[in-house]
């Protein structure tokens, strides 16, 4: 289920010395297509974010976005910018466009200059290969992963208009995850290509609110990335009738959209770091959505809760510690907590529970956590994984 | 070095379950004692927390502070008020003084109970110890540790008024750290005693400028505890003409203890949870000190640069990534790094650098890197350490 008239594909250039694996990936539309972004709001942006950024400004519309791994090309100064305008240009030569009509995303090690003989020879490989229908969108998907170990790929379908619309996403994670995107602004990287019909005002539209419920509640270690990006491109080739204004077909587009973003967020959750399991931390009666946001944005990053998950102790006392240093107002005597749907806790107090169904409850692969402050109405979820001795390690070398 | 006219100890009352140690502290002073006080501003408060604070906006003076380990009585409602007062009582009969006379601290496990028999009987065959000039500060230091490693004290002298003024404190960390203190407001612990004779309102003045610059700039994990607590006790006994003005006693009182609260936080940070280095954050050039402790502090807590402090990876580019994500303006072009007097990132950028004497220099126990935004005149240092597979040990299971 790949959208029509869109390309994929990934090939090994060499980037990395770390590791074999491939290394670039090029998504291509043979029509022209709407584009939505989102770019990290890091102070610190990476040198593609900021090209990308640029073209998505002036161009009404996009044909190709070419990534890396192994190098993310942030903190490199005028070369860096060079060098990503140099893999716009090679991919708009290769497919006969313009540069500015194809975006850019790098991801990997910072501070570091991407190896451009390598980039040159890749790209020029990858999209003769794609040319020759030998491209695989699987490839793509493997191709923008660092410390990832599995290819995240989400998929939808709708019918708009009587056509079938398609909606396929890849996503890489998996540490410094902590999106903060913006407009137009992860290294958390997504690439969402879908035939629909759309105008680009909707389309960013439906981006935003998709990506503030899937992208924005994640966290893997807390840390902002400089090169968070996230792409959607539209190119019409469902034929269905353009969605211009709101109504059922923009309804049915947004939901599955947001579908194939949380999707590909809980993912890269998942595959975090070390992560062994996926925490959905839900934070109910809150004075209203914000504040439930605050505090479960700061349970989902605080790492005495990330190790007692990993270690399937129901810690709940560390629970209730952070959101009390949330910045948020609430009545620690009305608080409960519970885990996996066993409470552990009520009016802010130890409830007696069976510490052996916690622990099974806790070792599973998907824990809910649901923090009740009994205040009002707001709510709101995150996604977070544990913090285990991998983390460490695969964090404690990184570069080396 | 102990000042005149107090007397601590400590003892064994088995606590805790999991490990045999000292766990009861009395610090006692034979006089009336001028106190100041500063408690954790996390909203989630422990029951000590809460009845020191009433107690110390009541009375003019305090005699004793006693103090637990492995058991935090937060989470606890009502009982773990009435425990935290049946503390204050059984010390204050033991000493003959009034309940209202005597502060309280827990530390350990959040959402449990005291049990109370063995807290009475470990008050009682203390102080009746310490009446016998049986009790040792060293205990009393050992008494208040929990995942601690070391004990942890500090002490300083100067002459005022011609008389020589003594202050000893200890501390205990080592996990949950990220004070935040208020007024009158820590699971970081500090009792700090002193024969000055000084007025309540200067000692207050004089703690929270040395704690907002030594315990409130330290971070080993980043969570801030329901219990943290600093007392500081000034009885008179060294008879220096009261201080109850600026000037050359106050500045010269001020400044050792200041010593000592950053000598004592140092010391936690060193003998935080799985640390095997203390790490001293400078970020200057800020617009001003507010902005470069905002930046200092995301450095400091971020998981991303602890674990590569772990592992001796030279990685600036997670450290100006983490500025970047501080919410401060700067220019990340005009930024340099360096780390351990060594250059490694200049103009935003790479700077080259032998990667073995960066290795050489993050591998000493103590390592300093100063961030530069060269904006202005803005400085600020946090204290910090690296994150190991220790750190992920000890906090899976540290209920169990």
């Amino acid at each position: 289920m790949f959208p029509k008239r869109f390309n994929a594909g990934g090939i090994e250039a060499g980037i990395s010395r770390k590791k074999a694996k491939k290394d670039i990936a090029v998504f291509y539309s043979e029509v022209p297509a709407q584009c939505a972004a989102m770019f990290t709001n890091n102070l610190v942006k990476a040198a593609p974010v900021l090209l990308s950024q640029k073209h998505i400004d002036i161009v009404p519309h996009v044909r190709a976005v070419v990534a890396n791994s192994g190098c993310a090309n942030a903190c490199t100064g005028r070369r860096g910018l060079r060098d990503a305008e140099r893999m716009c240009e090679i991919t708009a030569s290769r497919w006969g466009v313009s540069t500015e009509e194809v975006l850019v995303a790098s991801t990997g090690v910072i501070g570091q200059f991407l190896p451009m003989d390598n980039i040159d020879t890749g790209i020029t490989d990858l999209i003769h290969a794609m040319r020759a229908k030998k491209g695989n969108p699987v490839d793509a998907a493997a191709a923008i992963l660092t410390t990832d170990t599995v290819v995240k790929v989400a998929q939808a379908a709708i019918i708009a208009g009587g056509k079938k619309v398609t909606i396929w996403g890849c996503a890489k994670g998996s540490g410094m995850i902590h999106p903060d995107l913006g407009i137009p602004h992860a290294t958390m990287l997504a690439f969402i290509l879908t035939d629909a019909a759309i105008e680009r005002g909707l389309l960013e539209e439906a981006l935003v609110v998709a990506a503030d419920n899937s992208f924005n509640c994640i966290s893997v270690d807390g840390d902002t990335s400089t090169n968070d990006s996230v792409f959607v491109l539209a190119n019409g080739a469902a034929a269905n009738p353009l969605i211009t204004r709101p109504g059922r077909d923009l309804a049915a587009f947004s939901v599955a959209l947001q579908k194939v973003c949380l999707e590909l967020s809980k993912k890269i959750v998942l595959d975090g770091e070390g992560a062994t399991k996926l925490a959905e931390i839900e934070v109910r009666g809150a004075a209203d959505d914000a504040d439930a946001r605050k505090i479960a944005s700061v349970i989902a990053t605080s790492p005495l809760v990330k190790t007692a998950l990993f270690g399937n102790d129901a810690n709940w006392g560390r629970i209730l510690a952070a959101c009390g240093r949330a910045g948020v107002a609430f009545e620690p005597q009305n608080v409960s907590i519970s885990i996996g749907g066993m409470i552990v806790a009520e009016n802010g107090m130890a409830k007696k529970f069976s510490e052996q169904r916690a622990k099974r409850l806790l070792s599973k692969k998907n824990v809910r956590i649901v923090v009740d402050l009994r205040k009002g109405g707001g709510r709101a979820v995150y996604y977070t994984c544990d913090f285990s001795f991998d983390y460490v390690k695969i964090n404690a070398s990184y570069r080396s």
